[in-house]
């Protein structure tokens, strides 16, 4: 089934981004969990485009709450958000519904639903549904932080762009914390500005950019993880794969351990103060599809927008005909700076449904 | 749950290298489908070191069918192969089982089962666990075949020596059959012959080599996929991320997307004989999470193999004393080759389950 | 989990009595399906009492649909409804929360969710829960109608005054249609005289009585039925013990069948225009599990109406107090008439999922 | 899917009666969990008739370990154990296979199974299954006695001879211990003389009779059930009714309920020594559909064993010809004696896996 993640921390995501409302439905949430709210707040607003590199369609997206707190404290009953859309009309692609723009899932979409979904503004496939997403990771971060499990995440390459990688070892709150607080979440300010020119000249070209959103999580107990088949790979993975605009995903050295020897990605072990670590972090804090006590860390590919100005070649999927699409509006260039939040709120669902 | 996947097509794996069997139930074959024991035992004979790449310890890996099937042909019921573990000495590892051997999961299995797990051998870590595993790949692909889907992997990359990639848009049934023909998965066997000597120069060294595995799924109708959290992708990763030893997964042009610009990553839509596609291919032949009709392309990165017979630093995780790991016996030094059929198996299992 | 039932027609319900709405949200309705409005509308009416026997609080419980279709026409995405709280006063219970009311789950609740259940008005646990189920009911029933299969239910049983059963063999639609046009569910009109003297008397003793619903589903096809584990009874009884006071089910001949011989409870098979049909019916249409094309039959026993003027001792499950529950405020003093629609929803959801 | 139970004590059956072997795959075995053998071999054996009412073919049922544990004791990986089938001539059933034989599973596991399924002694559908079910239910009970939880199931009525209940308040382990030492499981011996004798009588005529199984389950903490859907009774009515022959399942008062009135059916609270109980115990130990603390109570209606040589009219299914069945060889005339593990079992499995 299509909308809903998890068994013991389950997320059920509805809605289409022109229809009258978008939310989530989170079921296991700790009873008596504080929804802070300042904290879901600067959570949920990393998710929108700050600056230069906005769409014009921009919303709040306060959800508010219809079931399963009361006076802002978890009941531990179903947790529902709703999120209403303000900005319903739908001219920008009504007329053009049979046209599969290059990138989008227009096409894919008609024949999944057989030519009933909402195809408005990309219906059930916008990337507003992430804001339900990532509000269910602000609740999952807070049952998290109360096990001292800290998230965090930069993008880590943006156009060929390059941004300090974590260190493997040592990373930990105080990165996450300068990240969260930033308009642009990269380590090297200085980095970030060589992107954002980047992510400018595509807008300049009526054209679009990917990236790399990096991710780390500490805090996390050793022996976590479920073989054969439900790894913390596996697990992470799926709900990685679920964002828009994801293609890839690695662990820890990924495919550059493809290249590697064995004595250069097995970590050596090594004990500290009674407790047993490893003194590299190749595996990324896993090993046998468990964690090991090291920084989980992983890294998520996202493709260029797809919605870009620039004429393209295709055709309306329903005649045949071929055409130019042309898609108007303003677009946002480049997501994977907003793209950061989505993938902590990926992590922190993933691992609070874990953690049961 | 760990060892269990699937809801419509489901696995479930069960064994421990040297306890007394291995196996799998398979629930959801189709009634009456044809076991063809030729097919089958060629499928998982490409698990098995071939040449001069064996490991020292050689099973048939036979299995032995104990319920679901009457004279080779499915019932419906849940079909269930034992596989005898005739190799079930244990001396190899038996006195040094609490050396973290780096690059295992010697720790992590440890805490995960409260000290409690078979260790002997890697116990239900250990890389036999896919013998099973291809055994119900096998018969997941006689299911595809029946509704003419194909599915094709070989050894795209290994110690930084590249295979020809399959071609994304024109990939199909004449490459797989030449790769599963030949003895090393390469489409250039050229290349094979530079692979299997940078192999041969890390087994000089006592050491490992890792690599990359392509696979391609041809057939597949356009169509399938359930976001917004059930992807094809998150379907495909989830499972190929079950194999032991994969850090990476990518579609399409996955983290190459990374470094295009959206009018490089949009593939144009063209209509040829009434037939929508795509005249480029870096999509992966996924689009909103649901399948395009165009070839499915993948690719999962692979770590050396840990066991490496060069002297490692680690420590005994209970008593936290340091040492020197050293791995005796013959051990693959690259199980790229032998992954191939894993990966090929996980995309089987994945969409026999999807298809149901 | 506990607030999401199904895997290919999911519903997945949200609310508390006294909070800012209830609701659900239900995936796998078949795209293109017609939501009809005055289908629904009279399905969920249904759920309300009428006449004499009805409570205090009534409110419309009109659904409105926030995601999944466009002009009443289903997408296939998650159809989402919501039913604002109306009436949200606590007063009847606020300052009483920590009185165990005999019959409720008062004390129970409390202890499942730590304390932070909303407890006013029954919170989670309220009857209320039940109009999002109907209307997710009603769905299924569409998806199920156009398949050929119906459903209908009736008041067996009310205070001990038992309405005719079904004929377990011609049982069909035409029953249904009269019973669904009626406001007292029985298909003897005088027996429900009966049941609604039985019930008057009951109020008029501060007491309230329970009774049996017998349901019976036509037009499903044989060979229904998941075993080992997954069997008609099982699916059916696992949603209809989550229907507030359902406390036996029982199928066919049920606990009768423990009395008869085997030469009675066995159903003779004939052939009838090349049709296989049994001449009776103790097996209420499921023989190992599965749909034998004979019209489904099955019972759920209503403990009745916990909420009862008479006092009744009990503590204060805080202190330990000893005390004496006063319930005010007028309650259904029996549910059973309104409850044969929450039967036939819960076998509507049920078999939408089963057959996906 | 049809085999499988639980998410985290998972059972996976396998096999068929006359095939190689039957089953199963426990997953979610607590590591470290000492499988004592004489406490299972008693377990086990209570499944088995003994005495007069014993059918012609007797197996031993000894199951082997064949993965998951070390030397007796649970590794936490998939536990695995496999009963050779010694008896698997199939001459009984063969030349009749497309004989409908009434209150058996043959013509809707043709229709399920497309016609493939192994007919040979019923094969997936005959009771030899229950064997591992027992198996996995004596595992479970292993579990739970570590919490300080006991089950006990005794058989109440037998062709209408019905033996004294449990006491709904004061049941415990004595009345277990009893039970469990006992060939006829009865709580009055006397009792069990007129079930032995009816039972007889029914053997005589070439007939069978059924009956109900009413178990207990004390020492479950108060507190555990997940509504709205994962009641309680839901979970475990699920798996009573996958027991093969249960046609009925109530709990607590269940049906009488139905007849009592609100102040007879509320069971009163009481506070003693600083624990909230209740007087008595109509409600079987849940409210809401959560346990309340006090014994767990809940009942199962048999039908009689479809197997009689009386002479029963039936139809050839493929052909439609009408026919006389005549079923062969000795068959047990009343499982309801060895069905009470059966429902012991399906109450731990149930149990452990909501306890995970």
């Amino acid at each position: 089934m299509s909308s809903s993640f998890g068994s013991r921390f389950r997320v059920t995501l509805f809605g289409e981004s022109h229809g009258p409302a978008i939310g989530a439905v989170i079921e296991g949430v700790t009873p008596g969990l504080h929804l802070e709210e300042g904290y879901i707040r600067a959570y949920c607003a990393r998710r929108l485009a700050r600056g230069a590199y906005s769409t014009a369609r921009r919303e709040p997206d306060l959800p508010h709450i219809v079931s399963g707190a009361v006076d802002g404290v978890a009941c531990g009953t179903p947790l529902t958000v709703v999120i209403e859309n303000t900005s319903t009309r739908s001219g920008d692609y009504g007329p053009q519904s049979q046209i599969a723009r290059p990138g989008h899932a227009d096409y894919t979409g008609h024949l999944r639903y057989g030519g009933f979904n909402d195809v408005r503004g990309g219906g059930h496939f916008s990337g507003r549904l992430t804001a339900p997403l990532v509000y269910a990771g602000a609740v999952a971060s807070l049952m998290l932080r109360q096990r001292g499990i800290a998230i965090g995440a930069h993008a880590a390459e943006i156009a060929g762009v390059t941004d300090t990688p974590f260190d493997p070892v040592s990373v930990g709150p105080r990165e996450f914390d300068a990240l969260h607080s930033r308009d642009f979440p990269v380590l090297d300010p200085a980095v970030g500005e060589g992107m954002q020119a980047a992510i400018a000249a595509a807008r300049a070209d009526c054209d679009s950019v990917g990236g790399v959103v990096e991710c780390a999580v500490t805090g996390l107990p050793a022996g976590v993880g479920d073989p054969f088949f439900d790894t913390l790979e596996s697990r992470l993975a799926y709900l990685l794969f679920a964002i828009p605009a994801v293609k890839g995903v690695e662990f820890g050295a990924g495919f550059s351990a493809a290249r590697m020897r064995g004595s250069e990605s097995n970590d050596p072990f090594v004990s500290e103060g009674g407790k047993i670590r490893t003194s590299r972090n190749a595996a990324g804090g896993i090993q046998g599809g468990i964690s090991n006590g090291m920084p989980l860390l992983f890294r998520a590919a996202f493709k260029p927008t797809p919605s870009i100005a620039k004429p393209q070649q295709t055709v309306n999927f329903v005649t045949g005909e071929a055409l130019t699409a042309e898609i108007r509006g303003r677009h946002d260039p480049c997501i994977v700076p907003r793209a950061a939040v989505c993938v902590e709120a990926a992590a922190a669902i993933a691992l609070a449904d874990l953690l049961g």
